[in-house]
């Protein structure tokens, strides 16, 4: 099958927001073997909801439409549909239910433009909205399905995983589709691509490899597609072996999951726990850990000694540590280590020190330069690196570089 | 001016990648008053691309391609550019120098795929890139500009700030283009709207008013736009002052910045001290704020308790208070901000606790309870909200709406 997505709204093209639905929906569509064949943003606009509509509906089967459903009145979106649907719109008393119950529980008093939301396609089918005032609505005209949902991501996906994805299971179900996923650290795309390139020109046309790369972690993902379950599965397992045999010293998770997912799924399992000390990281490292659930199973806590008073305060840094070395520095980076595992009493401790920019920067020392420190049960390990990037750059590198510090750390010690 | 902006690459349209690039595009291209009329993501394919080149043609006098420059096999892009500009490419002896540098700085082995990215249109102007090892490339054909650049956000950002945004002003001189911003919170968008209203009605064509919405702050642009700059200029201001009258409850800032900015600025202007406790946030408060450039000069640092033990151990959480009221509690907040403030010796400190899900909720403290508590020079505030989000909404709406009562006090403490 083929989809379509469609984003509605000025603050789309006018860079007011970044569409994130849009690879989200894809992703999750990529499950059902739906191929995208477009994604298009357009303004909020009667002509150019109407045409995109028209066009898209020549390209896909499934057409889904996020945004333009807001409150606030530059929404044209229910009307132009009702008017491309040859309907009209008539206000669902319990949507109205819902948006009034919704405004009541946080005390607001309810405007005519929240009462507007309970508006749907007379002919919709409505895909309920527990998160948000603004319905989904799905429309059949001539074989092409139309969904439209709010743009407000998490209602979105509320949407899609409650009303659309089991309506979109029940169509699909004389293909098979089967995900393999790999996690791979430590090696850049360009060398994973040329050190798996004669897999990969083996792989059959039912076989698809996917790179899905981050700063510092590739993905890998083998999608195969056949009417014969037993067979496809068969060969997707046996490249992924191939793969796996390969790329063994890169390979950090032969299932779909993130590092941080892994990491702490693999100190739960070990029963470890795990405090970071970050620095130039400014807290994005224990962010990046505690949006995962279960992440207090083993994240005792963590501190963010910007300053040099606070590396000593907390993490008891030698004031003459601070003074030779300077706080980015080897030396500096270890006792940030050593000292939030020995004050905090976990198994390991990670610190990050650095100079992230713009400013701060010397002669020595220029923006971009980078100590990092693992403490571990056995040893500490440290690493410099000398980014040259942004600040926001160089910081999400830090943080990455970090937990891969960390990864190796741990298989290290397992041995 | 109109442009469009085209996302070349499987890798937006399977999902792997969210697509940043375009919004940043529009947001700094409206600056220039050029209207984006379409973004379009596009897969891999010489056919999706070279249809794509020319049907942007007939929309658009600039077209913004992004991605399809990598350095793995499945690019395309370059050959395509060439086919339909009728060109050839030749290999860059600058670029080439330049990618080689890149890798001998790395000492890393550099692959045939990596010479490959020194190759560029015969016909093209090379846009340097500073940052990575694909150059960007201008190309005029009939009156239109094309410009293709990586797909790597900071090296298009750095490749339009460097080498765009200057050929752009040129272009642009004959219309002159005033906006004013401001940023307030504590008012939902819907309530805003409906409060200025009129205002908004009163508007002339030449000037527009976009909300630029977060969780829990708004921005408001006013873009005026005239061949007559003192009048358009005084037109733009005059709107504002009303604006800024009739929201001065809900004002932070008359000027174009975020909330983390404004903090950081009016914190070192007044000479303040910050410190962070996070529970529930887990660390992205501080990373929020030290995003900023800065942010060291009045964020002396902060802790993520996560942990009950690290209450208690970093910021002298009374062992009777989290047994009596629990971790997520008004009490237990107040003695996190209190803590932090006394033992980091900061003139202010945040503290955030409570149930981010999806486990963790109880029939009186449901997921999504968390406690806010805000310790100032004279007093401490505190707030309880009641979140029905999933858990990476319910941290971030914990994280705005800890920077917005931090902004609550500080000015009550102002008067």
């Amino acid at each position: 099958m083929k989809a379509e997505i469609i984003t509605i709204g000025d603050e789309i093209l006018i860079g007011q927001i970044i569409d994130t639905n849009s690879s989200w929906i894809a992703q999750q569509l990529r499950k059902f073997e739906i191929d995208i064949v477009q994604m298009t943003s357009i303004p909020d606009t009667e002509e150019a909801i109407f045409n995109t509509l028209k066009s898209a509906s020549a390209r896909a089967d499934l057409i889904l439409i996020t945004g333009g459903l807001g409150p606030t009145k530059d929404d044209v979106t229910k009307n132009t549909a009702a008017k491309y649907f040859g309907t009209t719109l008539i206000r669902d008393e319990k949507v109205l239910q819902h948006v009034t119950s919704f405004f009541e529980a946080r005390n607001l008093e309810m405007l005519e433009i929240n009462k507007q939301q309970a508006d749907v396609l007379a002919n919709c089918e409505i895909l309920f909205n527990d998160y948000g005032t603004a319905p989904g609505m799905l429309v059949s005209k001539e074989q092409k399905n139309y969904i439209f949902m709010p743009g407000v991501p998490f209602e979105m996906k509320h949407l899609m995983e409650k009303r659309v994805f089991p309506l979109i299971a029940q169509q699909s179900k004389d293909i098979f589709i089967h995900h393999e996923t790999i996690l791979v650290g430590g090696i850049g795309e360009s060398y994973l691509a040329e050190e798996i390139k004669d897999i990969e020109d083996e792989l059959p046309s039912t076989i698809k490899l996917a790179y899905l790369p981050t700063l510092a972690f590739i993905r890998l993902r083998l999608s195969g597609k056949s009417k014969n379950s037993a067979d496809i599965l068969q060969e997707v397992k046996l490249f992924k072996s191939k793969l796996l045999h390969r790329l063994k010293n890169y390979v950090i998770a032969d299932y779909d999951t993130s590092i941080e997912a892994f990491l702490i799924k693999e100190f739960t399992h070990q029963g470890l726990t795990l405090t970071t000390a970050e620095s130039c990281t400014g807290g994005s490292l224990a962010a990046s850990l505690t949006a995962n659930p279960g992440s207090s199973e083993i994240f005792v806590g963590g501190t963010i000694p910007y300053s040099n008073r606070l590396k000593q305060q907390l993490l008891a840094v030698k004031e003459t540590t601070l003074d030779q070395f300077g706080a980015v520095s080897e030396q500096t980076a270890i006792e940030m280590a050593a000292g939030a595992k020995a004050t905090f009493s976990t198994d390991y401790a990670i610190a990050t020190t650095g100079i992230a920019g713009p400013g701060g920067g010397s002669a020595d020392k220029p923006v971009g330069t980078v100590w990092i420190a693992v403490a571990g049960k056995k040893e500490i390990i440290t690493k410099k690196f000398q980014f040259n990037n942004d600040r926001l750059v160089n910081i999400e590198r830090t943080r990455m570089n970090a937990l891969l510090l960390l990864w190796k750390l741990l298989i290290k010690e397992e041995e």
